[in-house]
Formats: C-alpha cells, structure tokens, sequence
C-alpha cells in the first residue's frame, strides 16, 4: 500500500491526507483503542524519555541531560506522523489531479511531567512554557522552505486521544489549512473595503459593547464570537495587531497563558469538565505571510469530531485510499 | 430570550444559525434523547398522520385523502425547525456585524410508510418517490424568493435521531450554505481555465482510469472521489452535466435511485449497517444560479459529525447564543 500522501480536491480545492497507516487504529473502530495507559506504561511521563522520539525541544532544569528527566516541557516527533519530514514534495499529476508527498513535521509538545493533570491545574508558568515551546518550534519550523504553514492543536479527553498524559500537537504542512485560507479571504476582504483589520475591528466592538466578553488579562482579550459555530466557542485575541505567533514578545505570552488558563478553569466548572479542543491560528509562513492577518487562539468544548484537527485546521486525514475503498466496495458479495 | 436568527461571522463571512429553542434537547446530553420511538407513538407511521402538521405533499394512492393513511411518500413541516417560513428576512446590523431572520423552511419528508426500513430494502420504485418529492420541494421552495439554496439531507442511524422512522430533511435558506459556495469556486475557476465542468472531467477520467469507479447505473456514475475527506465517501454523479436537480428527468431520476440503492446496499454489507449521511448539493437558485455546477449527491458512512448538516452543507446550528454563553461563563463562581 501506498505511503501516506497529500491529494487535492479539484472542485473545492481542498488538500486531504490520505495516510494508510492510521488504517488499523483510528478505523472503523477508534473506540477500541485504548483510552489510557497507566503511568509505567507512558511514553510522555519522566523517566521513560526512551519511549519517544529523540528529544526535539525541551526547557530543562540547569544542568539536566537531554532526553533524560529534568524536563518541563519537552517535544517529540509523533509516533505516527501524518505528515513526515523525510524526502522532497515530488509534486504530481494524476490526469487532472493533483497530488504530493505527505511533507511536513508532526511533532508531540509533552505539556508536563505530570502523568494526570488538567490545564486548569496547572501553574501560570507552566502554561507559559507550553506556549514558549510552541512559538520556538514554529520559530524553527519555518526555516524548512517546504512548509507554508504551522498549526498546534491541543485535544483534552476527546475519545480517540490514546494518551492521557497532557500533550498537544504541532502539525508543519505544506499547504495552507482550509481554516486559514478561509480566514485570509476574510482578512483581505475586510482590509479592502476598510483599511482596517477586521478582528481588530471585532476587538474594539467587543471591548464597547462588553456583552460577550468573558476576561480580560492584558493585552488579552476573551469573548465569544458574535456568530459562534459551537455553544460556548471562544476565541482568545491579542488587542494589539500581530499576524505572527512566533513573534508574541514575553509580556504577551504570560497575559495569554493567563487567559488560557482563567478561560479553561470557567468551561471546566460550568460545563463539568468537557473535553475541549484549543487551536492556534497565526499566518502562513514565508512568501505566504500576510500582515493582515491576526493571529488568535479558538477554544472549543466538546468539539463534535473526535480528532479536532478537522474542525479546526480543515485538514481532513482519511486512512483509506479512495481505490482501496472502491475495491473493497465493489468486491461486495451481493 | 431571542428566537432562531442567523449572523454572519465577519472573518470567515460563514452565515451560522444562532437557535435557541433548541438548546433543551440538543445540548449538552444529546445521549440523553430518546433513541427511537415505538410504532404506536412514531408521528411518521402510517395511521399517525395528525401527530404532524400539514401535510405540503405526497405520492398517494388514488382515491386517498390528504393527511390520512394511503400515502408512499410524505412531506411535512419539522416540528423544531432551524429555519422559519413566517417573517421577513430583516437583515440588521449591530455595528460591524451583519444578521438577519432565520427565514427559511424546513420540512420532513418521510420516506415510507413503514416504522422500520432501511433504504436498502426499499423498492427501487420508492426510492424513485423519495427523490422525485425531493425533486418536487426544490421546484415549489425557489417560488419563494427570499431562498437563494435547497438542500436536502438523509442521516440513517447517527447518534442523534430522535426518530427512527426513515426520513429525511429538505432545508431551504436564505444564503448559499458554505459547502456549496466552496464548489462554485471550483466549478467557476475550473471553467474559466479550461472552459469545462471540473466534475465532468472527473467523470471522463474516473471513467477512463476505473479504478475508483464503485457502480454505473444508466447515466448515473458511483465512485470515490481522488481526494475523499472521509472513508467510503461516495459521490453519485449524473454523467450528462446539469445545474440544477429540479430539472432531473424522469429516466435519469431512475437510474439515480438505483444508483443509491445499489451503493447503500454495498456499504451496508461491506460495512456493517453503518450510519450514513446522504447530502444532495445542487446549485443555487433563481439569480444565484449558476451553468457552471453540476449537480450531485455525496454519501459519506459514519459520519463524524452527528447531525450531518455541518460537514454536508457547512451550515452551523449553535444552540447557545454567544451572549448568554458569556454570561454563563462570567458567573461562574471560582
């Protein structure tokens, strides 16, 4: 069987992973993986460093030894990568179609040493680690011309996570996510006909009306959105422009792991400890920037698909090829 | 509290159905709803006609009379609608964000007059009035020139259901449900290139290449798209091009309704009796409508998304207004 490999949609324009090696585990029955490992068995907790991938990132204690303990946030490659790092784009033509290699980075962002603990929990400066790693691998990542774009999404108790341990990930792709590419249409429109950024705009609105606005910490913002996909869909939004996460300066970083973290406590009293999923969306990379752009961060609890990655970034992962399927359908036995 | 309304998202310009009436019931413990009716209390069997509101059409026996058994096929108002028939559309604005009436309609068409059947049991005949009433709908809605799309969606068997009783949803709106508006793109980009219908090339090179070609009824081709977002998705494509499916004529009607049999049947088997959801996307109406699209249905087992409405049409319900989810969020005591 094929690799794991990148196709476009010719109507909608829409690039789907097609990764046939997540076949056996995430279809047709996600709900008999394992739903929890127990802490000797986890490859995310302290002490077991050997399990993973060899240590990409980490801030450690002064004087701790990489991929050993000492760590309090540490990233990884993922152990199943939808996308992989290895080899060129190899871009193709299938008749019409168009296809690459499934390019990119997927790394794991281990939260904290700590096998059970909710981001609720955890203290401020522990949450601003998290987010410090996350803007240095999208600092790194960006130095791989291959990739237009870096997304994190973090699950929390969606039923197809097979860790418990607190963890996120870090996708590099070389396309630009359906989600961000919707948003940038948004963007230019609205700096088109206004010269204005339009969530600056959204921000200022906000901040006049305060009837959907949660918290403020700083230089961030908390609201609701005024037309929200999801019940209690929040976005998280620096009042000051920036299109670049990987450019947030320090004072920024803490307000936002406050917020975060002030938002996530709220959801989990009110709605009793939902799962949740929380994305970051920043600008494409590169010639794909865009200064209109702005980056914010949107928190969803109970996201209706299992993965979040789909809701969230519009990056479809389908584990079997379309030919495979229609083999499989036609050797049907009537 | 406000009723049912639409906003409009200012950054992705995504139109959203704000319906608070149906915060009881869909959130937050949609397992909590009643999973299936006996035949006694189904409002949609045969013999329980006055359990639903007026009957808009049917296929009948010759001789029956309206609202009362004798009926094969049946379209009546949903009883919890997303979209309102009564009112203006009232477009406002508040600020820099744009809203109007929840104008629309939404009405059931319940598919036999048998509490339990799958569609891969059905008669090829019945089939043929289920499409030829979704036919009929489209044709009578676009007399109302306030909806701009119809659409008309099947889920068997997903989580939510409150009835098991075969049937579907015909939903007209007052905007191009997101879904479609991606596919115009296409369809407008592809034609302006290479003066062609993208889906018409798809049909010539699926039918050159064979190789994701499930089944062919007549004018009626099955087969998995080069870049399907989820596993088994279907589409079922007229091979002669046509815009608009009220215009489908009666041959091809025919050949479409085995088509979808044949291909449920297949999935069924292969599958296990999987939930699925059934979307017909066709173009836009009146002004909207555009040469350019081609009409098709996208068939999609276990859907990961319980209702089926958002991944088929891109149109999102939120039973919770932002405004009162920020509320809630605000009280909560820490």
């Amino acid at each position: 069987m094929k690799d794991s490999h990148l196709r476009k949609d010719p109507v909608t324009q829409r690039w789907v992973v097609i990764s046939p090696d997540r076949d056996a585990f995430s279809y047709p029955e996600p709900s008999a993986t394992p739903s929890g490992l127990p802490t000797e068995a986890c490859p995310f907790c302290s002490g077991n460093e050997e399990q993973t991938g060899a240590e990409i990132y980490a801030e450690r204690e002064p004087g701790s030894i990489r991929n050993r303990p000492g760590w309090f946030v540490r990233v990884v490659p993922d152990k199943h990568p939808i996308l992989h790092i290895e080899g060129g784009l190899e871009k193709s033509a299938e008749g019409m179609y168009d296809g690459m290699n499934a390019i990119g980075a997927h790394e794991i962002l281990i939260e904290t040493p700590v096998h059970e603990k909710h981001w609720a929990d955890l203290e401020p400066l522990q949450v601003e680690r998290v987010l410090r790693a996350c803007q240095q691998r999208s600092l790194d990542l960006r130095n791989d011309v291959r990739f237009r774009h870096v997304i994190w999404v973090k699950n929390h108790a969606v039923p197809t996570s097979m860790v418990h341990h607190p963890h996120s990930h870090i996708v590099a792709s070389p396309f630009i996510p359906r989600a961000i590419e919707e948003e940038l249409k948004g963007f230019g429109d609205h700096i088109r006909w206004k010269q204005r950024c339009v969530l600056c705009d959204m921000v200022r609105q906000e901040s006049a009306e305060d009837r959907r606005i949660v918290l403020r910490e700083g230089g961030v913002l908390v609201f609701q959105p005024f037309a929200p996909r999801f019940p209690y869909e929040s976005w998280i939004v620096p009042t000051e422009h920036g299109h670049d996460f990987g450019a947030i300066r320090a004072p920024v970083l803490r307000d936002l792991a406050r917020a975060i973290q002030a938002s996530l406590i709220r959801i989990r009293r009110l709605l009793k400890d939902p799962p949740f999923s929380l994305v970051l969306h920043s600008s494409p990379l590169g010639e794909y920037a865009r200064d209109e752009y702005h980056w914010h961060f949107e928190l969803v609890p109970r996201p209706p698909q299992a993965l979040g990655l789909e809701w969230g970034t519009g990056i479809y992962i389908n584990p079997i090829a379309p030919e495979v399927a229609a083999e499989r359908l036609r050797q049907v036995v009537l």
